[in-house]
Parts: structure tokens; sequence; C-alpha cells
């Protein structure tokens, strides 16, 4: 380690505050790019949920002056709330970012920071993407220096609930021009309040975990540039962050190689809008589907093989809503040779989760455990009746690191997701504007015309 | 065990909403009283404390409606950010309550939470002290079950910190009338956002920790009002609260014989405004000093055998600050012989903290663990120029259950904490109407009283 344990979070910090927007290689701007445009497609495509209009109901009642714009709801709000509502919106159908190793879907709450943010003080859309691609990457660095088995935490923990705030913080706090030592305290006010716990998933508040990072890391950053101070080593000071989110944390990882390797340029966007450790099953299926001709009615069972990851998170039947849907493969095979899509359509309460053929589909669905899967891949056999038998193994899925979605797969999903909400014309525009943000003078424009 | 472990938040959940009022003995009602008394004293007297100025003018920018009382400030802000400033406030002097068994200061977060909630819905005095009584209850059997020696977590975390917000929802849960299914989902919300470590001790962020858990349990429950979901079985169920934040929990402590031990009994009041760990040291040197007609200039060394909290917590020499001094035992062994005081006076960053009599007078103070002793104990032997050496052992320090503030000591702090603040006579009506809540037929009228 080319790095004292005691520097850790100074490091990070003086990284965060002073990394020149130059130094960040061309591919890592275009990943940042290619996140940001992601997650700007899936907080419109999630705005109008019903779950999201509850959450912004239910809260509008407590909210502040209108400051920054809630995404397609066509209001503002106080910057607090609408970081969280648009960071909740993004992850609603569970259909935003993933690292390739560390389970965290970085995106959502740093872009829902930095973009509240750009309402409320003058920021150029090429400073919010720098400080986007900073706290990303620094949201990542974390989520995998902690994930190191057999932590116990690393699968009990929800990975984006106890980082999202710090990538939201250190974007903003780039943003505000912090000192280091401004930056310190506001990275330790953010992680003092990192929190959430899978046991969540399936419930509406599943998604209300990630989100909170949004404001934690907004208003963090907003105290600590005022003057309110916190631990100035957060992460490493003695019954600090890394204490108790992990027993042998992995520093290297966390704050090696700053400048040189970053962990950016291994997120991924999911092809389904689903638990990503279902996206390799559904391949599967689907491809097993479309090559073989398969008649439904005709197949006796599907035996699937998967990693970890996917028995851990999703091995579960019958969901009973679309949140439970999120995360059950079982749905999804269903889905996948009844319908032969896996869209947002295809885990809609009524017409989907509860729809009798998908239901009783799922009976014939068993998982086992192969422990040898890596969470991008599965093995998936399909029995029909009269015995004939097809394989088909996946090892990267699409959207996976290493079989990545085209910026024209992602344009086809941006479309996809924000049609249906804004109408095609403004999709246009919005598609436009969100690849050029980097050439606004003010990137506040990109949230007005989304709203 | 006399119940599943599958039942805990169901049973915890059904004991907050349908408890009896009348169920409580008369000693769990009184010492309720005393807890909601003393924190309200503890909440005037933070007030204009200059970091709670601080971070009620930064987060006034996003607040919302003027819904509830912000305590001596004279302004109002929507419920969740007057709770949040509110309870604040009440542990910013450190002057808070103390379980004697599980280190977490159960009273600020509930009291903040219900008394915010009082001005926003009809709320009596006897329901909101009977909820009050029911949430603090909750809390401490909480933060009791996880702290199960040798959980690695239980100096590590914040207790109140990732208790409090169990507390506040219960509490207000309650008061809303939730039913069970409302309640366990609330208690999910809340728990998902349990967070706080002690690496922020000494800085602002210190109590910015455990009052989160007033707003964490106030939005909860009034989510879960309308329907949002969470887990029902957030503390058991896998991947769960218990799973994350206690390797094994005791759930006896937890979830046993409800309604009939009661862990509010065990609540205590400090009598100087630090660390729980540091009252026994400051009664020793007290004494020490009363009996024997100390010189101070005469003094060649003070040892302290301290116990296995006192010298995690606060074996800090030399602070730097108001924020510092309260975890520094040495600062108040000097406070305690050079002054023979131990006020909020005594830890004025310029007139206390930076006296140089009082850090010169640290040179001569050394602690050592004794780790037979308890929290509330400790050994002092001063040793004086001239060879002669005084011994003072307390066993339980003045505030510990074993040795309990009165009703007017309670009183004599409340006016030493309120009368600086709000004036004699305004205190002199809000002791009376604390003492009295339970007789109010709106028990808003207390916080207005307060403005």
């Amino acid at each position: 380690m080319a790095f004292g344990e005691s520097e850790i979070t100074a490091r990070l910090a003086a990284y965060a505050v002073s990394a020149a927007a130059g130094e960040l290689p061309a591919r890592v701007r275009h990943e940042a790019l290619r996140s940001l445009f992601n997650i700007v497609g899936c907080t419109i495509g999630g705005a109008r949920h019903e779950i999201v209009d509850r959450a912004d109901k239910i809260l509008a009642a407590f909210a502040g002056p209108q400051q920054a714009t809630l995404y397609a709801r066509g209001r503002k709000a106080d910057v607090l709330h609408a970081a969280l509502i648009n960071a909740f919106a993004s992850s609603i159908y569970s259909f935003d970012d993933t690292h390739a190793q560390a389970v965290v879907h970085p995106s959502g709450p740093v872009a829902a920071a930095v973009l509240a943010l750009a309402e409320l003080r003058a920021v150029s859309g090429e400073d919010l993407l720098t400080a986007f691609a900073l706290g990303v990457e620094l949201e990542c660095r974390l989520c995998k220096g902690i994930s190191v088995p057999p932590a116990k935490g690393s699968m009990a923990w929800s990975g984006t609930g106890i980082t999202g705030g710090f990538g939201a913080v250190a974007a903003v706090g780039r943003l505000l021009k912090l000192n280091t030592e401004q930056m310190r305290w506001a990275m330790g006010i953010a992680l003092s309040q990192a929190s959430g716990f899978r046991a969540m998933h399936g419930s509406m508040q599943a998604s209300m975990m990630p989100a909170q990072g949004a404001p934690v890391g907004l208003r963090a950053a907003i105290m600590a540039e005022r003057g309110f101070t916190a631990s100035p080593v957060a992460l490493e000071g003695k019954y600090g962050y890394l204490t108790v989110f992990c027993e042998t944390p992995d520093l290297d990882a966390l704050a090696g190689d700053l400048g040189s390797r970053f962990e950016l340029l291994s997120n991924t966007y999911k092809a389904y809008p689903c638990g990503i450790v279902i996206q390799p099953i559904i391949d599967a299926c689907l491809q097993l589907r479309r090559e073989n001709a398969i008649v439904v009615d005709a197949i006796a069972r599907v035996d699937i093989q998967g990693s970890p990851g996917t028995m851990a998170l999703c091995n579960n039947r019958n969901p009973k809503d679309e949140l439970q849907a999120h995360v059950s493969l079982h749905h999804w095979v269903a889905v996948a040779f009844v319908r032969g899509t896996a869209r947002i359509a295809d885990m809609d309460t009524e017409t989907a989760v509860r729809d009798p053929v998908l239901m009783a589909f799922q009976d014939k669905v068993e998982a086992v455990l192969n422990p040898a899967l890596a969470s991008d891949a599965t093995a998936v056999t399909l029995t029909m009746r009269d015995g004939t038998e097809y394989r088909c193994a996946i090892d990267h899925c699409i959207g996976s690191a290493t079989n990545p979605m085209t910026d024209a797969d992602l344009e086809r999903k941006f479309v996809d997701m924000a049609e249906p909400i804004v109408g095609a014309v403004r999709t246009t525009e919005l598609v436009g504007k969100t690849w050029g943000i980097g050439a606004l003078a003010d990137a506040g424009e990109l949230s007005r015309a989304s709203a």
C-alpha cells in the first residue's frame, strides 16, 4: 500500500476536491456520461410510478421552497426533497446501474444530488459531469473496499444505502468548492448517516434506502461549507465507518491508484428492469425460446443454475406484487418463456405479477446454487414434456462489463422509459440535452427541461 | 423464551399500539414524566447554543411550513425540521438521560418527535406521556438487546443513533393510532435508516446522529399511516436489523416480559454535563476536594481507575474545544479540583477548555483501566506534593440507577438550564406545565409555551 492507513479519508477528500477535470481520461468521461444518461432516463421513467407519487405527496407536506425540479412531476420543491424524490424515482423499477464487482447502484444518489444543486447554485454542465464522475468513482471504490468476503455485511447491508451518501457528498462538495478540511467534515457527516439493509427488498422502502443518499450527501456538503464539523477521519478513525461496516476492508481497492484506476469503467447498465443477478437468466431464457421455437405449453421444467448472489437475493418464488417481482427469478423466467419479453410492463402487479399463466409457470422453475458462477453468468436447462432437453449457458449477460450495453442500447432504453411519461418530442429533446450536458453553460437547464 | 424468533417485530409493534395506558404502573408513569421533564429542560437549555444555531440556520433554507415550535428559538418550522433541531438541542451539552445498562440516551429523539407531532395533530398530554413512555421503553429494550458483549458493535455504533428512530416511531405511531401492520412497516422504515458511529464524538455531528432519530421516526410513522410499506420483520428478518447490528442479540432483553419488566425504570439523569462515564469521577473529585480542604497547588497527581466504558470513550487528554471536552475525563478532573464545580459554564471553549490553569492541571491526571469497575463507579487516588494520599471510591455515582437524581434535583437542573435562556418567570411556568403535562387537553400547549 502506497499510503498510510491513517490517511484514507484525507486522501479521498483531497482527490475529490482537487483532481483536475483534464486528468480524467476520455474513456472515463464518456462512461460517466453514459452513467448519467442512463440514470436520467431511469429518473424520468420512474417519476410517475404510483409509489413515487405516494412518497412525494406524503413528504410534500413538510417540504420547503421551490428550489429544484421534481423530474416529470411538474413541480419544484426544496433541493433536499427534490433530490430524495428524484433518486427514489431513478431506482423504483430496479433499472439503474450496477458496479460489476461491488453490488452498488452508484448513479442514482449522486445524479439526484448534483442535479438538484445545479438549480440552487450556478454549475456548468462540464463541472457537473466531472463532479458526477468523481462521486460515482468514490462511491464504487467505497463499496468495493468494504465488500470483502467473508465480511458478514456484504450481503446484509444495502450496498447503495451505505455508500450512496458518500458518492453524493463527494460530488456536491466538489461543486461547492469545499477545501480539503471541509470535504473531510462533509464526508464524515454523510458517512455517519449511512444506513440500509436488504430485509427491505420487496417493499416500498427498498428504493428509499439508496435514495436517502442523495439528500444526505447534499445536506452534508452544504453543512460542511458553513463550518459544521465532523470527524476528519470518518472512514479509518477509531469506531469509524470501516470498523462498523467491514471486518477487513480492502484499503487498496478503496484508496489506491487514485487517478489511474477507475472503478467507474466497471459500471454496467441493465437490459431488464429487475435485480442485477437475474439478468443472465433472462438472457438465457429468451435465447432458448428464440433459437428453439419453443411452444410454451410443451415445457415440463426449467432448471436454473444460480450464482451465489442470485440465490441469496432473488431465489424468491410467487411474488405478490411488482416490488417483490423485482427480485424474483421465477417471475422473470416465466415472463421470458411465456411472453418472450422482459419489460417494465412485465412486472405490473395486476397485468403481470398476478397473471395466472405466469403464476402457474413458476411452478416449473427450480433454481440451485452453482458456487462457481459469477453474478453475470448462469446455465439453464429446459426440459420439454417429451423429454427433449435444451441447454443455454451465459458467461456474461448483456449489460455486464464484458458484454456492455452500447450507446445505442442505452438510447433505446432511455426512449422506452421516457416516451410514455413525457412524450416523443420532449424525449428527443432530453436525449439530446443529456448526451450534450457537457456543453451546457447552466447545468440546471437539463432539470428544467425535465419538469 | 416465551415467543418465537420470527415474532419479534410483530410482538413489539402490537405492544406499542395496543398497550393500555392503565397497564403502566404508577412508578413507570412517574419515571416517564421525569424523563420527559429532564429532556424538556435540556432542550430549552441547549436551544441557543451556537452549534444549534448554526444547524438551524443552514437547514432552515430547506424547511417547510410553520407547523411546530423550535424550542426557545422564537420560530416554527415543519415538524421534521423542528423535531431535528429540538432533539439536537436536547443533547448538545451531553446533559440528557442514559439507560443504566445500555449506552443509549433515549428521551431526546422520542420527545422531540411526539412534541412536534402534538402541534400537527390533536394529542392530549395524557396520550403523549403514555406514547413517550412506550417509545422510550422500546428504544431502551432494543439497545439493551443488541448491546451484548462481545458484539464488536457495542462500542463503535452510536447507541442512540441506531435505536432512537425506533423509539420515536413507536411513540408517534401510537399517537397516530396505526394498526399493527402499519406499525410494523413504520418500524421497518425507521430501522432501515438507523445509523451513527462514535468516531464522530468530539465534533458537531456527534449530537446530530442521535437527533436524526426524531425526524426519522416521525416521518416513518407518517409514511406508514399513508400506506408506505417496509419489511414487516425488519428486526428478525433475513438480512435485517439484528443481523447487521449484532452477532447474538439478547431476544429476551428485547422482547420478553412486555408489560411486566420496564427498562424505563433504569433510565438515569446526569448530574454533570458530560459523558455518562465521567460522572463517578467528578463525584469522587468533588468529594475529595470538599472533605479534605484541598489546596489545588499542593496536588502532585491524580490517579483514576476507569471502567471499561470510561477508558474506551473518555480517556481523552487535552480537548481543544467544548465538544471534545464533553468526552475528556482529564478536563473534568481539572475542573472539579480547580473550580470545585462541574457546570455547563465549565466546558465553555474560551473560558474553560482553553483556561491555562485547567489545561496545565490535566498533566497531573492519569487514568488506568480497572476492568472490574461498572460504568457508574471509579476509584480516585489523590497524591499531594508532600506525599500525603487521599482515596475516594464511588460505587454508584449521583444520577445512577442506584443513587438517582431526586425530583427536586431534576427541577434544580431544569431551572439551571432554562433560566439563562427564557428567564425566571417563563421557567417557572414551564416547570409547572411540564410536570403537569398529563393534565393538558392539548399537549401542543407545552411547546407553544416554550417558543
